[in-house]
C-alpha cells in the first residue's frame, strides 16, 4: 500500500496533529488583520480608551460573552465528528487546513460578493474559482475560442440547480419572442452563407414554434447575436429600439409561465428528465420554478442504478412524437444514495442523435457529490489522462463507462459541483459552471447600460459613466466594457442576494495550494476510491464468514466512493422484519444527541430502497440475494397505510460515505475499515436476538 | 451627548482595540476544539506521525500553504474597511465580537444545518434564533396559543423572500385542489357552529372558485385541518387514502402553473404588489417563481418614498373589479436605496378591509434592512414601549408613522431580515419568519410519515420507525412527533439545501449576550439612528454655508439611518451636468481596489433617483429645490438613448449608511460627521471648476 504520510500537512488531523502549525498561522494573520485595521488612517485617536479594561460594565459583558461561547462549545461537543475515520456517515470529512485558515482569515474582512463595490478582493477569486471548476471538466476557458466557460460559488449545490434549470429555461423559450418581434418590426434578415449557423435556422420569419423551441443553447445565442446585428443595421434607429422592447416584455421572464404559453405554445407543457435516482432538490427546484412535479419524467436505472440510457432515448422518442419541449436531461455524478455515475457520454450521444432529428434539450449535470473525482482524470495541463494509466492505481476503478462519463464532461452546458463535499471545505459553498457564459447575459435582468438600479448591489460605475458619456462610439466602448464586467455583477441574476466572500478565498486557496489535478488535489480523492476499494473486498470477506447467521448483501458494486449495505438474518422471509432488524443493528451507528458521541464506535448513516424506484428484474434479484419474500416488498398505496406487518414498500440500507482520508491507515495492525467490519459484525449477530 | 463607552467591547473596534481579548478567546477555544478531536476515542494511535514535521515534503506543503494565504492577506488589504466609522457606504460595519468568535470557532466543528442528524446542536440554535426574532416582531411563540410562530435562517434576504412568496402561493392555490377532492370523493363535511370557520367558509363544495382564492393563510390552514378531520372520520378508509391523493395529485406544486391555472383559474393572473421603491430582487423573485415581471404591480411612493396608501387602496379596487387574485403585498421597512419605511399599518388596515369585502392578500414585509430596528422599540418582556418614551431619546425619530408601523409588524404574515445587516454578523446569514408556522406544513414536500427519502438530508428516523409500528394508535403518535420534528427538517422544503451550522451559532451567542430588547441590542441600534439625526442637522449648516456655490438638496428627511444627498453646482440647470459633476464628486468616496484605500478619507455609495419611479409632483418638486430645468428630468425612452447631452432620465444621489457605531465619536473636538462634512465641502468646491 501506498504510504499515506502526504496527507500529513493537509488537514488539522484526527488527533488535531497540527494544532501547532494552526495556531501559528491563524494568530500570525489575525494578528495582521488587526494592525491592517490600524493602519487605514493611522492618525484618528482610537475610540475605544485603553482604559476601557479597567471598567466594571466593560469586563461584565466580557464575562458574559465568554460565558455564552463557553455554552456554545459546551454544546457543540455533541457534535457530529465527521473530521475523524470512525465517522464513516454523510458526504462530509475534515477540511482542508488552506481553505478552512483561508475562510477563517477572509470572514475578518467581511467582504460580501454581490459585486465588485462590496468585495473588490474576493469577487476576483470567486470567478477564478469558477475557471478552474471549469478546467476541470474541460471547459474551454481561453478569451481566443468560443464558447468560453465561467462559473461562480453559490450557498450549495441546490441553489446550482435551480440555475442550471433558469438558465436552460431562458435560452429555450428566447426565440418565439424574437420571432415575433422580427414579425412585429417587420424587417427582413439576410440569410448569408458563412455565418454561425445554417440558413435553415437563421430564417427565423419562416421558422415554426416548434423548431424555435429546439434550438441548442450556442444557437439561441448565435441567432439573437445576427438578429440583434441586423437590425442594429437599419438607418431608423427607433426599429432596434422597438424591437428591443418587443423581446423584452415578451419573454417567459416578463410574462410569466401562463401568459407566455397562452401567447405563444399551446402544445404539450415542457418537462424535465431526471434518473429516479435524482436529489430531492429537483422536485424542488422544478416546483420552485412554477413548473410544478408533474413536469418531471423519471427515468429507470439500470441493475448498476446508473440512468439507464435506453430508457432514456424511449422517453425522449415519446417526447419527439407528442411534440413536447424537454427543456432539461439531468445526469447526476454522483448521486446521493449510492455515488452512482450516470452515463453522461450516453445522454450528450442521445442529445446529438435527437438535435439533428429536430428535438433539442439542455443537459445539466448534478455533479455536487462525484465532481471532484475529475481531478483523478485531468494531468496538470488539464488534459484526460488515459484510462489504462489510472487503472494501474486502483483494483476496479474506473470502469469504462464511468471514465467515458467523465470525459464527456465538457461536452454538458452545465455542472452543479460542491466545494463543501468532496472539495473538503467548510459547508457553505456550491459552485455552478457553465460551458457558454453567455447564458448568462441572455438571463440577466436588464442590458448592461441600464444595469445600474440604483441600490449600489447590481450596479456599476461603468454604466453611470456610460450613460453621461456624448457620442455613439464612446457609448458603444463603455458598453463592452460593462458587458464584461457583468460577469463580476453578481446580484441581479444568480439565485442568491449578498453572500460571503470568505467562501470564495476558502475555494481559491485551497486550490492554488492543491491544483485540481491528478497529482494534487486527485492524490486525496484516489485515497477515497482505493478506500472503498478496500471496503468492498473486506465486505466480501466478512459476508462469508457471517453466512450461516445472516444474508449480507452489497446491492450495487461501488461506483466510488460510496458503499451500501443491506442485512437479513437466515431464516427471515419478510422485507418488514428485515426492516425492524436492520434498524436495530442501524441505532448503533446512528448519531444520537442525547448521549455522549464517545459512546459510538463508528457512525454511518441509511437509506431506503424503494420498490417504486426499482425496475422488477432488479427488485426480484435484491430479494432473492437477501432470500426475501418478494411478496413482502411491494409497491405501496400513496398514504402508505395499507401494509400489513410482513411487508414494506422499501428496504433499509446502511450506507458509508468512505471519504476520510485516513480509513486505511494502520494503527495496531489494523486499519479503520478493519476494525469497522469487526464492530459491524459483533453488532450483526448481538442483534439477531 | 449620551457616553459611548458602552460599546467598547463589543466590537473588535476600529483601531482594533480589542485585539487581546479577541486572540485569547480565539486561542482558548481553537484548543479546546483540538482537544475535544483527541478525545474522541483517546484509544486511537494518532495517523499524522509527531515526525512528519521533520518531512521536507511536508514543510514544503506548508510553506506553499503560508505563501498563498500571504498572497491572500496581502490582496485582503485592498478590501473595503467597512469596519471603519470613516466608512459610511453600504449596509454594513464591524461585527459584534460574540457573534463573530461563535462563528469562528463553529466552523471548526462544520456542522450542516440540513437536518438533525448532520448538525444536532446547531439546528437547535438556529430554530431558537428564529423564535427570537419572531418575538422581536411581536409574534406569538407560546405553545399555549395559536398561531405559533417560527423562523430559520437563511443564505440571505434574497432567499427569504422567495421563501415568503413560495408559502403564499401553496396557500392561495390550496383550496381548489380540496374542493376539487371534496367533489371527486363525494363526500359531505358537516358544517357546524363552533368551529375555527364561518359556516359559509366551510361549506367548501358551495364555494366559488374566487372565494376559495380569497381566504387568508389561517383560514386555508384551518379548512385544510377541518376537512382532513371529516374525511378520517368516514369509515371506508380507502376514501381518505384517495382524498389526499386527489388533493396531493392537483396542487399548483404538482401540476406547475400552467397546468393548473388550464384546469382551475382561466381568470386575471395572480400578481403582487410592491412600492417602487423595491429591492431588485423582488423581480427576480417573481421571474424565478414563473409567475413573470408583468405579474408586479408598482405602487407608486408619496413624498416620504413610502408606499402611498391610498394608491395600493386604488389598486386593490381594481384587483377586485376584475377578479383579479393577489397573492401578496409587500411592505419594505428600510428601503436600500432611503432606508424610508413603508406604512405597514395601514397595508394590515386595507388587508382586513379588503378581506371583508371579498379579495384577500398576505402580507409579507421586507425588513431585510430595518428588522434589527424592532429592537429600539421592544422592552425586555417583548411589548411594545409606548412613543412618548421613545421619543425622549432622540431628535426626531420616531414619527408617528414609523412607530405605528413596527407596531403592525405582528399583523403580517411574513417576514425578511438579515442578521449580516444591522445584526452585525459576518456576510451569509438573512432569515426568514413566519407568524403562522403551519404554513411551513403546508409547503412542504410530502407527508411527514413519509418523510424520509432515503437521501438522510430531509429524513428523520421517526418516520421509519413510525413505518414500522403496528397499531394504528402508534402510528398516530408517531405521525405527531413527527410533525414536530418537522419544523428541525430544513432540506426539503427551504430554498436552499445544505447550510453553515457556522451562521446559527453565531446568531444565536450574539443575540443571547445582547437580547433583541431597547436595552442592549436596541442600545446600538438607537446609536445608529442618533448619527443619523446628528448627520442631518449638520447637513443644514452646510447646506446654508454653501448656498452661493452649491445648492445642496436632502431628497427626503431619512426615517431611520440612511441620508442622500444631492447637490447641484449654483447657475446650472440642466440634469446631465448635474450629474456629470456629482459624479466627479462621488469619485472621492468611492472605492476603488486599483488605488490604496488608505487614499479615501471616506468611503460612500450613490443612488440614482429614476423619474420614472417619481410622481410629476416630487420631481417637479425635487427639480426645484436643486434649480435644475424640469424639461432635463424627464422619462427616457426603453433603450435610454434619446437623451440630448443636457437630459436624463435619472438624477446622482450621494448615499451613506449611518451604521457605524462610532460616527459620533468624539477625536480632537470633531466626530467623525463634522470630519465627514469637511472633507465634503472641499471637494464639493473643489469640483466646481
Amino acid at each position: 500500500m501506498e504510504k499515506l504520510d502526504f496527507l500529513n500537512p493537509y488537514f488539522l488531523g484526527p488527533y488535531g496533529e497540527n494544532d501547532a502549525i494552526f495556531e501559528k498561522i491563524i494568530t500570525e494573520l489575525f494578528r495582521d488583520h488587526i494592525y491592517w485595521r490600524r493602519n487605514f488612517h493611522p492618525e484618528d485617536i482610537p475610540p475605544i480608551s485603553t482604559m476601557a479594561t479597567y471598567d466594571t460594565d466593560y469586563n461584565q459583558f466580557i464575562g458574559r460573552m465568554r460565558q455564552e461561547l463557553h455554552k456554545l462549545t459546551a454544546q457543540l461537543k455533541s457534535s457530529v465528528p465527521s473530521y475523524h475515520p470512525r465517522y464513516v456517515g454523510h458526504m462530509v470529512s475534515d477540511m482542508l487546513m488552506p481553505g478552512l485558515i483561508a475562510q477563517l482569515v477572509t470572514t475578518l474582512y467581511n467582504p460580501n460578493n454581490v459585486n465588485s463595490e462590496t468585495a473588490p478582493v474576493t469577487i476576483k477569486l470567486e470567478l477564478d474559482v469558477g475557471l478552474q471548476l471549469a478546467r476541470m471538466f474541460g471547459f474551454n476557458t481561453e478569451n481566443t475560442k468560443e464558447p468560453i466557460a465561467w462559473g461562480h460559488l453559490t450557498s450549495g449545490g441546490t441553489t446550482a440547480n435551480y440555475e442550471g434549470l433558469l438558465n436552460f429555461k431562458a435560452a429555450k423559450f428566447y426565440p418565439l419572442p424574437l420571432k415575433a418581434a422580427v414579425d412585429a418590426v417587420g424587417f427582413k434578415m439576410s440569410v448569408l452563407e458563412g455565418l454561425p449557423l445554417p440558413a435553415t435556422k437563421l430564417d427565423i420569419a419562416s421558422m415554426t414554434h416548434w423548431e424555435l423551441l429546439n434550438l441548442s443553447i450556442d444557437e439561441v445565442l448565435a441567432l439573437e447575436k445576427h438578429c440583434l446585428s441586423e437590425i442594429d443595421k437599419q438607418p431608423d434607429r427607433a426599429l432596434a429600439s422597438r424591437f428591443r422592447k418587443c423581446v423584452a416584455d415578451n419573454r417567459i421572464e416578463s410574462l410569466g409561465l401562463v401568459s407566455f404559453s397562452n401567447k405563444y405554445w399551446s402544445g404539450e407543457l415542457p418537462v424535465i428528465m431526471v434518473p429516479v435516482t435524482a436529489h430531492y432538490s429537483w422536485e424542488k427546484a422544478m416546483k420552485f420554478l412554477g413548473f410544478g412535479s408533474a413536469q418531471i419524467i423519471k427515468i429507470p436505472i439500470d441493475d448498476h442504478m446508473r440512468m439507464d440510457s435506453a430508457m432514456l432515448d424511449k422517453a425522449l422518442a415519446e417526447a419527439f412524437g407528442k411534440k413536447q419541449p424537454v427543456l432539461a436531461v439531468i445526469g447526476v455524478l454522483g448521486s446521493t444514495e449510492f455515488g452512482t455515475i450516470d452515463p453522461i457520454h450516453e445522454i450528450v450521444v442521445l442529445r446529438d442523435k435527437w438535435h439533428s432529428k429536430g428535438l433539442h434539450f439542455s443537459i445539466h449535470v448534478d455533479a455536487a457529490w462525484g465532481g471532484y473525482i475529475s481531478t483523478v482524470f485531468r494531468d496538470g495541463n488539464g488534459e484526460m489522462i488515459p484510462r489504462k494509466a489510472i487503472r494501474k492505481e486502483f483494483t476496479f476503478f474506473p470502469s469504462e463507462e464511468l471514465y467515458s462519463a467523465f470525459d464527456a464532461l465538457s461536452e454538458v452546458d452545465s455542472i452543479t459541483v460542491d466545494p463543501h463535499k468532496m472539495g473538503f471545505l467548510p459547508f457553505g459553498v456550491g459552485a455552478f459552471v457553465a460551458r457558454n457564459r453567455s447564458i448568462t447575459r441572455l438571463f440577466s435582468l436588464k442590458a448592461p447600460y441600464v444595469f445600474d438600479d440604483g441600490s449600489g448591489e447590481g450596479g456599476d460605475q461603468a454604466s453611470i459613466e456610460c450613460e453621461v458619456l456624448g457620442s455613439d462610439a464612446e457609448r458603444v466602448r463603455e458598453q463592452r466594457r460593462s458587458e464584461e464586467k457583468l460577469y463580476s455583477q453578481f446580484g441581479q441574476w444568480i439565485v442568491e442576494g449578498s453572500k460571503p466572500g470568505s467562501v470564495a478565498a476558502a475555494a481559491y486557496v485551497s486550490h492554488a495550494v492543491l491544483p485540481l489535478d491528478h497529482n494534487n488535489m486527485g492524490r486525496i480523492i484516489a485515497q477515497t476510491i482505493l478506500s472503498c476499494e478496500y471496503f468492498y473486498e473486506a465486505f466480501q470477506k466478512i459476508k462469508l464468514d457471517l453466512k450461516d447467521k445472516v444474508h449480507l448483501v452489497m446491492p450495487i458494486e461501488p461506483d466510488t466512493n460510496l458503499v451500501a449495505i443491506m442485512f437479513n438474518p437466515i431464516g427471515n422471509r419478510d422485507a418488514a422484519t428485515m426492516n425492524r432488524y436492520s434498524y436495530r443493528v442501524y441505532e448503533h451507528f446512528k448519531v444520537d444527541a442525547t448521549r455522549p458521541v464517545q459512546d459510538k464506535h463508528f457512525l454511518g448513516t441509511h437509506t431506503l430502497l424503494y420498490r417504486s424506484n426499482l425496475g422488477s428484474p432488479y427488485a426480484i434479484k435484491i430479494c432473492r440475494e437477501l432470500n426475501i419474500d418478494e411478496q413482502s416488498f411491494r409497491l405501496g398505496d400513496e398514504s402508505g397505510i395499507n401494509m400489513d406487518e410482513k411487508a414494506s414498500d422499501h428496504l433499509f440500507v446502511l450506507r458509508h460515505t468512505t471519504m476520510n482520508p485516513w480509513l486505511r491507515v494502520e494503527t495496531n495492525g489494523k486499519n479503520y475499515i478493519d476494525k469497522y467490519f469487526e464492530y459491524l459484525k459483533a453488532v450483526l449477530l448481538k442483534e439477531l436476538v
